[in-house]
């Protein structure tokens, strides 16, 4: 990892310059509102897979697509929005959620602010008009699609019977969709085939659906400090995770722990979860998915950027924070 | 307004076998909640101006952007069904608003669901990429518009000194914007000119400016039978609309209003209003909005299509639903 991280940084500067630019300190309490996630950091994960998605197309691209690299982190910071106001969660990224901060109503609407910036931005990129078509088409149906995942994710917390298909059914619509996206629109926009952002929308896919696995694992096993965000909030609202599927399968019933819990207790779960071989079993689903992404990207030629997109999907299953 | 009504049925009989065939019975709950309000009728202006400026434009190229057409509609009931939300309003178009039927996230995500397939359906008109990507671009910043004029329009409710100036800002964002991209997306894809565009924008802007004036004597003055909303929902909420600002000028506080009102009562406050010259100057300020959207459409040639644009400018400030 160690060409990965630095390429990270670089990304994220270049996002929080953008954001910097058009978001930080405009007038009006609406435009701080829908600023203020988006300006809390966050890794920029998918604009740097929209960006080597199209350097690995045609490198040197990356540059003129910069604007839908930064869509898609508007597109990820609204449903963020979103989600909180629905989950009604309190802290995200280490600051106040827009709801909290503010109240539903503008809650609302700073979300529905940066979806609209989203395909805005996707204009603003350099590439031609029928390019630009099928990227805003791309990131239109994966919105639409979130919208459903985001349903079906709650829809859950009202059984105890999800299995693992549906589960990860769920996870490609509300997380995989819209690192396809990324990947897909970076491809679309730097004028690859359509094999090109066939094999690359495929690659975010996977790498998508493991990113959300390790999310939930990070959920339960990272402190609150480390993480930004509350610790174990899915064991307290009783998700259906695949931490909780794979450990009511060993006998292990998850929703007994609904309610606030010590991170003694967190702990004492940990222990009880892996002693059932239930985190390795999790771990594995993940880092298949991620050898999955692989086979797809090698589809593409060799290139310093190919190889940074695999680092990604490691990265996505390795990583705490 | 003979030619006007039939012609408006015929768009709302497209548009409706449209919602039919794209957004009716189909699976999961998600999908119902975002066909339920569009499915629950309405007038379909906004598609009926966009059809009529890209026939205005170019003559029987509405039936190209037919998609574009429902692109606006969907637009507009994605922004209703949040508003609904934000306001607790619990009836629309005679029948339950979605959060009220549902619940206030699956409110948030069939609103969400709409504004995505908005833009995915102005992607499947025929019209050139470069015609769409403008399109896009300006239903991406009206939507942004829109946003604005309804946080503005909440955050006057805690206030009792909106001048008309702020009120006419706020009305163009929340509604104006809308009918102006309506006219300005059906020039665009119909391929008319810089300049017939802007002309048949700021028709609809300065129409739908008007329209919503409109739309707060209909509330006063309508009984909900005939409307379907709650009749009056703005004195009892105290809401800063034109009749509340010019009855302040006049010495008359509607906020002493802010609660439940017997019919009885409402038809009082008419009366109060009407002798003191408010109902006729709120009329009169709707009507030279009106006056002024039709210097911009002679600008264009005359056409039958021309025509009925101006009806439907003349039909916004003297309908009575």
């Amino acid at each position: 990892m160690s060409e990965l991280l630095p390429y990270l940084d670089s990304v994220a500067k270049d996002i929080d310059f953008m954001i910097d630019r058009y978001f930080v300190n405009k007038v009006g309490e609406l435009n701080k509102a829908s600023a203020h996630l988006l300006a809390a950091g966050g890794k920029r994960l998918r604009p740097a897979v929209v960006m080597l998605a199209a350097d690995t197309v045609k490198r040197g691209s990356s540059h003129d697509i910069m604007p839908a690299a930064l869509a898609l982190e508007l597109t990820h910071t609204f449903t963020l929005i979103h989600d909180d106001i629905m989950d009604d969660d309190t802290l995200r990224r280490g600051v106040q959620t827009v709801h909290t901060k503010w109240d539903m109503p503008t809650g609302i609407l700073a979300g529905d602010v940066l979806y609209a910036r989203a395909f805005e931005f996707i204009c603003m990129s350099t590439a031609s008009d029928n390019a630009k078509v099928r990227a805003i088409s791309m990131l239109a149906s994966t919105c639409a699609d979130i919208c459903l995942g985001q349903h079906m994710d709650m829809s859950f917390s009202r059984r105890n019977d999800v299995d693992e298909y549906e589960y990860l059914e769920m996870v490609k619509k509300k997380t995989g969709v819209l690192y396809a996206a990324a990947a897909g629109i970076g491809a679309v926009l730097a004028g690859g085939s359509a094999p090109q952002a066939k094999a690359l929308y495929l690659f975010g896919l996977n790498t998508g659906i493991a990113f959300q696995i390790q999310d939930d694992l990070i959920d339960l096993l990272v402190t609150s400090e480390k993480s930004g965000k509350d610790r174990a909030s899915d064991l307290r609202e009783g998700k259906q995770t695949l931490i909780l599927i794979k450990a009511r399968e060993k006998g292990i019933d998850l929703l007994q722990y609904k309610r606030d819990l010590t991170e003694a207790e967190i702990e004492k779960v940990i222990n009880e979860l892996t002693d059932a071989g239930v985190m390795a079993e999790v771990k594995k689903v993940a880092q298949d998915l991620v050898a999955e992404s692989n086979k797809h990207l090698s589809l593409l030629p060799p290139s310093k950027e190919r190889s940074l997109l695999m680092e990604i999907g490691e990265f996505f299953v390795t990583r705490s924070y």
